[in-house]
Formats: structure tokens, sequence, C-alpha cells
């Protein structure tokens, strides 16, 4: 098969107008009847008239006796008047029919009863005084809901009180998923450890179907489909031809060998968009076959994300005849510049905090192939194509995945990565669920620097000053003179070598980081890992220049622990709970403080002195310690004051 | 049985503080495994760490060859280099297993084929240059989700791409509702026609139910209970000793001699708190009984929904480890003063629109038996019960019952009220779903007020001037001078008596309403309706203080209709329309002008010109033609310029 080149991308808003007008969307409507209740989250297919008046009677809205307001005109404490019960006054209840020739209510309260065929009363009443009158909530015939209205649990009330028992509602257009990728395996038939190399979880159908759903549609989900034109033509045919409104076929529209999608469809039909100068989403395959719309989706989850969203999601508000869905948005601030593409417009997945009263973005991994990028997001920043990207700190707005509520209730740190910080955002959660700790790896020196820019409430640092042993204390000293901090201690953690199961290289300890025959993975400049490596190098007068792998760098202890897993490298430098988690081999080099450095104007907030409440708990330091290579003794204690 | 009396109400936070101290919420807790798609929705109850990497191999991210990057060092166009296929270079796909000894991807469209078996590169590639490692977006033992984590379609990809198939989830809570009251009927055993005097269709546990719903629990609706205590004993009792977490026995918490719900919580159990100062609510019940939290919601539809939302919604929420939903809130400024009981926090429904750049709210009917209060609202006012009330134009925080989006495409209408403004709330709907017409009915004057208040974006008004017998013109001069306004015709509609059927006082016309048995039900001062009665009177040479019920004011055509309907007068003045929506009988008096009058900066506003389209259109004028007693031959036409 050729390999397809896009010869003419299409911008966002082209490609939408080109879906938009290449079908009749009118003819996918189809409604049926439910019950009011049943029709809550569904779409009215007509305007709803009320059949009867609520309330249908003139009702008592207090308990006391009715009366004919004119019988009581100048009555007062001075010429109070008696009424014959049962003639001139009669007892009712909230929402009792008035009687006939009543038309006010006087409270039980205001009403002397003097025996049991006569009452007292000392003041007048208005006419119609406590009486809900027919029709005061809802007339008889007047409109209840338009067409397209939603219908709310609220809406019940209203539709059963106005006589409306059931009500048509559009019917779910029904979307086919077709994953397609020999690479495929399906979980549901996956045992505990059978992942092979080169397999993938299939899990975009099942992301996508959600998606479908959350958007007011139904789906269906086609077995995994190999590479293999003829099948997905099949799979396609059959769903345009029967009861399918429209088809996405998943994966396989990189510009590669796999890109089937395109063919197939225009085989079987009309291509009419593919690419989109969209990033992540590019590949993004718009077809017609057989009148209905079939859509390419990318086979990298956020790209398969974005894709949908952007025409797939509004093709089903659409149908519905729901406004396009749009999130809210609110202005945040980049806490680094954002450099992107001319030409392209992206939608970059950001963090956001609350720092001193501004909403903080700070941009998590960029790549189509991050979900994770996608679940830890709290907005997405989109940058349109005719700029180079977003400067530090200039404003923009930030569409929301999380309730502005939440993001006021979000403690970001910024710094150090520790396994630790994991642990806490569990644990926090017990106990404060509506608070979120967010944390965002760029070493301890980045932590600094992100307090000094104002974009975090705290960061985790475990710098190391080589002249007289202390942790953090010269740097915040040395690099934020003028900002007033606290430091408290979250964990002593040992560091260490991580080394292939069973130390194959027999590598002792930093010292053999020279040798020709190991190559290293080391940790990015500016983290406190590398400052120890950097001061153990010295201590043992071995030049960097000599350690295989010194210039590869990783982010995180993590990240260090697979290289070493994966046989990229032969050793790196990180904390045991990194070499633990992936049953690798670990020799100890220090053990460290690991601070977390918190400005003063936060330090007494309520988030802040949870969190470190939290920290001393006892059943946060039970959870590190079972970690191993943690020690708590320090653990919640203030270093400085 | 003994009446109850209010003896203690307590604040809204003092009650809320008593239910959430006196149960141990965290022995509702139960959990239970599901698939991790069928999580979507639910509460994570524990934390989720991944379980595999993704990727679990280094794969390549481009499609290309494979090389081992330092065989590239060096090249250049002028010293390219050969590579020999499955040797120094692979073919690769995106997505491919990465070929041992190789840590580069080089893309197709830079690679030279020569021939089968060599391949001629002209640039270096860099170590990992398009693969993606192992673990770039999850390394297994990493936390995923921390526990309270609410699912989303998103998370999906990352607990499938984690290899989480299966999560523990919160089971919702189960909650049985038990609808009392001797009045209610179950409308699903209704007929078409059945509805008797002094029978209430039964709604609130729907509604309550469908509420349960959305705030993650589970519940059951108990058969209608008669006003029995006995019978609400035994409801309860069987719900508490059995799988019911908590107990919602609506109605008959008002204090009446109905008032069963606090009588039967202190059989059997305690009553922590009975009233609270909150309005629509206060009569809200909290008990425990038998350990579990059993509630006594008000019968009023808007106090059973505020006593949820303020007292059963969160302890559902507690029970799931979820903070409180609170609703966005938006600036607001009231289009009216708002007057407020002090000592009771009020909860009053406004509709909201976005009106010359800032939002503004009008109150809707604030009594407790108003469902249409809840179902037509925007947003909600709480006034403090430390306040008298809310000043015209002071901003002031508003909670979001729809999305700001839609606050910003509602077309605001102020004025007299006409029927044809539903199907045109309606009509709008079919060719614009994202815009909504919201009408407050205020008069015709109280429209050109709204004008002048900048209340609205346009206003609808028949305003006779008796001289000239032109409609608004003259008003407008002299009422807003100052605001440059066009005047679009909606409507011609015959105005006249609206009568019992048949006419059984047989009245002739406006000179029969001074006649001693006949009972005139009047519309407010200040609508167009009144001053085209008061017109006629003076024509007549008629007293107005020789009508019966000259006094007695109706805000609505519909409402005087039902007035004359449910006999509580013989005549009315109103628009024909209305008198055949109830089949009343109807004499015209006069065919009037309605119009909709539209400050200029609206005028060419997309939201204006679009229902501007609408009423032009020809579906509209056939749907109003349709109703009787209008007339399209000017409608949609500029009256002046």
């Amino acid at each position: 098969m050729k390999r397809n080149i896009y010869l003419s991308k299409k911008s966002l808003a082209e490609a939408r107008r080109i879906l938009f007008e290449s079908f009749q969307w009118s003819d996918y409507k189809r409604q049926e009847t439910v019950s009011a209740p049943d029709a809550v989250g569904r779409t009215l297919a007509e305007a709803v008239f009320a059949r009867f008046s609520s309330p249908h009677f003139h009702a008592a809205a207090m308990d006391g006796i009715a009366v004919k307001a004119e019988d009581t005109f100048g009555v007062s404490e001075a010429t109070p008047k008696t009424l014959t019960i049962d003639r001139e006054a009669f007892y009712v209840n909230t929402g009792h029919v008035m009687p006939a020739d009543t038309d006010a209510v006087i409270m039980i309260e205001n009403v002397n009863v003097l025996n049991q065929g006569q009452v007292q009363i000392e003041a007048p009443a208005f006419p119609w005084q406590y009486v809900r009158k027919v029709g005061e909530d809802i007339v008889a015939t007047e409109l209840l809901f338009p067409r397209s209205h939603v219908v709310t649990p609220y809406c019940v009330g209203a539709l059963l009180s106005g006589g409306i028992f059931e009500v048509a509602v559009r019917q779910a257009p029904r979307l086919l998923i077709i994953p397609t990728g020999s690479e495929l395996v399906d979980w549901r038939a996956m045992g505990r450890e059978d992942l092979k190399p080169g397999t993938v979880i299939e899990s975009n159908s099942f992301v996508l179907g959600k998606l479908v759903e959350a958007y007011g549609g139904a789906f269906e989900r086609h077995a995994k489909v190999e590479d293999d034109v003829a099948a997905i033509e099949q799979a396609v045919t059959g769903a345009v031809k029967g009861a399918f409104d429209m088809v996405l076929i998943v994966g396989g529209s990189s510009a590669g060998s796999e890109d089937y999608s395109r063919h197939v469809i225009d085989q079987l039909g009309d291509v009419l968009v593919h690419g989109v100068t969209i990033m992540p989403g590019k590949p993004v395959v718009i077809g017609r076959v057989h009148g209905k719309p079939v859509f390419g989706i990318p086979g990298y989850p956020v790209s398969a994300i974005i894709a949908f969203e952007q025409f797939v999601g509004v093709a089903i508000s659409r149908i519905l005849e729901q406004p396009e869905r749009k999130r809210p948005t609110i202005e945040v601030r980049p806490t680094r510049k954002i450099a992107s593409k001319l030409g392209v417009e992206e939608f970059v997945r950001v963090k956001l905090g609350t720092v001193d009263g501004r909403v903080v973005a700070t941009s998590l991994p960029r790549g189509a192939g991050s979900i994770t990028s996608f679940t830890e997001a709290d907005g997405i920043l989109r940058i349109p194509a005719n700029l180079e990207g977003l400067n530090e700190h200039a404003p923009v707005q930030a569409e929301l995945l999380k309730p502005a509520q939440a993001i006021k209730n979000t403690i970001v740190v910024v710094g150090s990565h520790d396994n630790t910080l994991d642990l806490l955002a569990d644990q926090i959660k017990v106990s404060f669920p509506h608070l979120t700790l967010s944390s965002s790896h760029v070493g301890s020196m980045g932590g600094l620097m992100a307090i000094k820019k104002g974009a975090c409430h705290l960061a985790g640092s475990h710098l190391l000053d080589a002249e007289d042993g202390t942790y953090n204390r010269s740097y915040i000293k040395r690099f934020i003179p003028n900002v007033r901090v606290k430091v408290v201690n979250l964990v002593l953690r040992d560091q260490g070598l991580i080394l292939a199961p069973g130390n194959p290289k027999e590598i002792k300890g930093i010292e053999s980081l020279g040798r020709d025959d190991v190559t290293f993975v080391n940790r990015q400049g500016g983290s406190g890992t590398r400052i120890l490596l950097d001061y153990k190098l010295q201590q043992l007068d071995l030049d960097s220049s000599s350690i295989k792998g010194y210039d590869f760098e990783e982010f995180t202890h993590m990240s260090v622990a697979v290289a070493v897993l994966s046989g990229t490298a032969d050793a790196g430098l990180g904390i045991y709970a990194a070499a633990k988690a992936l049953n690798l081999d670990f020799i100890p080099v220090v053990t460290e403080q690991y601070d977390l450095i918190i400005p003063e104007p936060y330090f007494e907030t309520d988030n802040i002195q949870r969190l470190l409440e939290t920290i001393n708990s006892k059943r946060f330091k039970k959870r590190v310690e079972a970690l191993g290579g943690y020690h708590t003794a320090k653990t919640g204690e203030l270093i400085t004051r």
C-alpha cells in the first residue's frame, strides 16, 4: 500500500466546517418515548406543554381556618368576631381544597377556639391570603420546556405536576468503534503476566466509548481488527449499512504503512479531510461512507481524545440539537515559557493551582502518547496556530478539566521527585477529600526557582551543601534570599546505585562508574541527586568525562530505574524505593534529607496546615516506612524557623 | 396528635454540624470491584498503582529505520553513510519494538533507499531520537490515582495501559424514599383524566430519587404511605434494620396535623434537628433511628430540593469521600430590590442574562410550592440571615444552575406576557440550539423600565396611545427618551373579554362590567391590558369603582383565564389564546399591536439577529396563526427606524 503524505492539511475551523456541511444532521434524529423520571439527562425531541394546572384546585397554604375574606373586614382586637365552624369558618390543613365560597385562610395560631362549634378572630383576612390559587405554579397548556431541553431531576417535578408522565426524547446516536492494529491485545483476554514486547493493551476504544456516552451517544465496540484492509472494510461496510450512525476506525492513521483508515474510507466512500493542523490529533481522517460520517481516529491516546472531542463529540451534539460542549475557561499564567510550532494549534495539558491569588499553569508532557498528561491535567491551554508559544507569566485563558473550586483546593508542589509525595497525595485524601496535592518534578533547583517565581506553594528539595554537610539551607540563602520560608522535613532516604538484578557487572560503588564496561544513567542538572553525584565524584577525584552515559539524563528516580531494568544502563544513582519497586539491586551511598520548603505566606494557610497534619500522622509515617529505604525520625519536623 | 411548634430552629451551619457529628460516616463505606471501564463516574476506594509500564518496551515513535546513534555520528550531506538493512539499520513503523542494540529512529523521509539491502543517510541521529522509552508515560508501581478519585473516561486509558483492569470503588449509599400523605396519587396508576380536587400527583420521590443518583447514591421508592403513624413507623423500621443507609420521609413535615415525620423519628429514635432557619426548606427534620440518618423532607417541592441538597446530598458525599458539591458562582446584579426576612437564609431562584457585559438577575416566584421556579432558574441567590435583602444593581454572587456559557447565550426579554413568546422560545431552539429565550412578565411599562435600567435585551410591549391610536411610540418617547431603540412587531392579537363557558352571566362587552352581579379579574397597573381597559372605561364613561373585582389583579393572561375558569371571576380582559387554551368563551374588544422594543446596541448583535430571523421564519408565523386570535401581517416588520 502506498504511504500517505498529508498533502492538504486543514485548519481546525476548515475541517469542522467541512464536517458540518457534509452531512444532513437532521437525518440522524430519531425519537422515543420514555417516562418522565427516565428522561433525566435526555434531550426533549418536542416542546412539552402542561396538561394539568398546578395546583389544580384552590388549596390552603397554611393550617388554620378557611373563611370568606369579606366576612372579616372591620374585625380588630377591639372588635373581634365569632365565626361558626362549618358555616363561616372551616378547619383546613396545608394542601386541603378550599371549601366553596371561601377565599382566605387564617393561621391556626391566630384563631381563638371558643368551643367545638365556634372560633373567634381578632384581625381581618385579605382575599387570597394563604391560599395557593389554581395554576399558581403551572397553568394548563403553558410551555413547560422547549424542544432540545435537557431534562434535569428538577424537571421531573414540573413534568409530573403538569400531568406529563411520558415525553418524547432524542434517541442516542449509535457509534461503532473499531480498534485496528495487529499489535493490540484485549485486556479481557489477558492473564496477569502475559504482556509481550511489541504488544499494546487496547484502551482507546474503551476511552472513546465512555466519551461517546458522556456526550449522550451509545456505542458498540467491534472486536479488534488486524491490519488488513479487507477486514476493516468489512467492518465499516457492515456498520454503515446497518444500524450505526457513525463509525470510528481507531488506530492506524499515522502516516505509516499501517495507515489503513484513509485507504478504507477512500475505497468505500469519500475522504473529506485527512490531516488537521492541530497537535495532538493531526492525523485524523474525516470521511463519508454510505452517506454516514466515518472517522479515522489516531492511535495515540491523546490524539484520539482530541480528535474525538473536536469532531466526533460535536457531531453527536449536532444530532442531539445540543450546543457544542465548551469547557469553562479561567485566566492562568504559565510558570514557564511554552514554545509552540507556528501553523499548528496546540492543545497543551497543564496543571493548575492558585498561588498568591493567581492561577498558575505548569505544562505536562506534550507527547500524544501520554495519556497521563490528560488524567493529571487540570486544564488545557490552546496555543493558536499563529503564535510561536506562550510567554512566562503572561495571562492566557485555559479550558478547565476540573471545577474551579478544585483548583483552589490544589496544593502545588514543584521540585525534586520523591515516591513519598505519591503516598502523601493519597493520604491527604483520606482526611481531607477536598484537597489535592499536585506535584511537578523539575529537580530541587527547579523547585527553588518555582518558589522565586511564585509558581508553587512549596518545593521538595534535597540539596547537599558539600562544605558543611547540611541540606537546602545554604541554597535557600543563596538562590532565594528575599523569600522568607519555613523548612519542614518530609523524609530521610537512602540514595545509592541502582543496578541490574544480581549485579552482573559487579559494581562496587561510585568508584566503579569510571569503568569502560559500565554505562551510567544520570539525573538532570539542578537535581539534588546530580549534585550528590558530582560531590561524590569530586571526593573520589573521578572526572565526569570518564563516565560513559554521564550526559544521558533522566528526570525521575523511577525513570533511572527503568533505564537500568531495560538494559539501557548498567547503573544509576537514585533512591532505594525506585530500585525496590522494579526488583533491582541497590548499593547504598548516602542517607539524605528531603525537605519541603514553604514560603511563610502559605505556611499558615488552612491547606498547608492540613498537609502538615497529614505528614505528621502516624498512618503516613507507617506507610513511608513500609516502602523501605525511608526513615521518618525527622518527618514533620520544622528544620528552620 | 399534638401539633409541632418549632421551638428551637437551628441555623444552616448548626444543623449541618449536628448532622456531620452525629454519625460515624466511615461506617457506611462499602466497596466493590468493577472493571476499569465500568468504573467511570465511580469513586476509587483505594489508591491505584500501575502494574505495567507504558510503553513496556522501547518503541519506535516514527516510521523509518532504527539505528544505533553512535554509528551515525559525523554523518553529513558531504559525508553520507551507507547502512546495511537488518545489520546496522532496521525498518520500523511507529509502535514497533526497537531492535536490540538500536537507540534511535531516522524518519523514512530522511532515508535514501539505495537497494533492497542498503540505505543511505545524510545526517546523524542523536540517542533516543524518535523513540518512546519504557515507562515514558507510566512507570510500573507509580501512583495512578489516589483514593477518592472519581474515574473519568480519560482515566480508563491510564488504568488499562498501566495493567489495571479492575478497581475497587465505593458502593453507592442506599436510600429509601417514603412518600407520605393521603392526598397523594401515583401517576403510574392514573388515566388521562382522573385528577380529583384535593389530590396531588406525587412527584417529590421521583425528583429526590434522581437527585440521589446524581450525587452518586442509589435509591428505592417505597409505595406511598397514608397519613398513619403506624404505617410510616413500619416502613422506617424495615429500612433502617434492612439494607438501607438512610431514609427520607417525604411530605408531612409542615407544622400541621399531618406532621408525622418528627413524631415517627421521635418514637423510633432521636430527633436531632427540627426546623432550620432557611427558606424554603425550614421544616426539615434530621433524626437518627437505629444509628442511621432519617430525614423528614418537607412536602413542598422547592423545600424538598433545598433540604435534600443542604443535608442529604452532603451526607452522600461524605460517605463517598467526596468534597461537598458546590455550584460555580458568578457575580450578578439584581434588576430589582429583593427583600428578605432577617434571621432566615433565603434561597432565591433567579433568571440570569448578560446585558451590556454585566450579568443581571431577576427573581422568580419565591414560594416553596413553585417547582417551575427551579426549572426556569439559571441561578440561586443566597441571601444571608443577617441581611434584610439585596439592593437593586448591587453586585452579589449567584450560584449557577446552568453553564456560564449558556447565560451568555440567553436573550432576556422583560415586559408584557404573550403566549407567542413561548412559541418563539421553542422555535429558536430548532435553528439555534445554543440560544435560549428567557422571558419575565412584568407588564409593558415594566418592560420599558427594564430597558431603562439595562436589565434586558428587549421588551415586549403593547401600550396604546389613546390620543392617536398608535402603540408604544409615544410611551418610548416619554419614558425612555434617552435610549435609542428599534421596534419590531411580534404579532397583532385579539384582546377581549374572557368568560365562563356558555357565558352564563350573558355579558355583552366592557359595558356589562359595571353590573352588580358581575365579578371582574383585572391585570396589574402598568400592563398594556390594564391601560386598554382604562381607555375603554373612559370611552364608555364607566367609573372603575363601579366594577367589582377591579382591584383583584393578576399578572398574566393565563392567570386571568384561570380565575374565570375556577369561578373566582366572571370576566377578565385578555388575549384570545388564553381563553381558547382553557376552553373559555371570548368576546373580542380590540385587535392590538404587540411589539418588541430593542435598544440599538443589542439590535445588531448575533443573538438578536438570530431571534429576528426566527420571528421572520414561515414556520414561526404558521405556528402563531395556529394558536388563533393572532395575526402575522406585520410580524417581523421594523416599526420605527
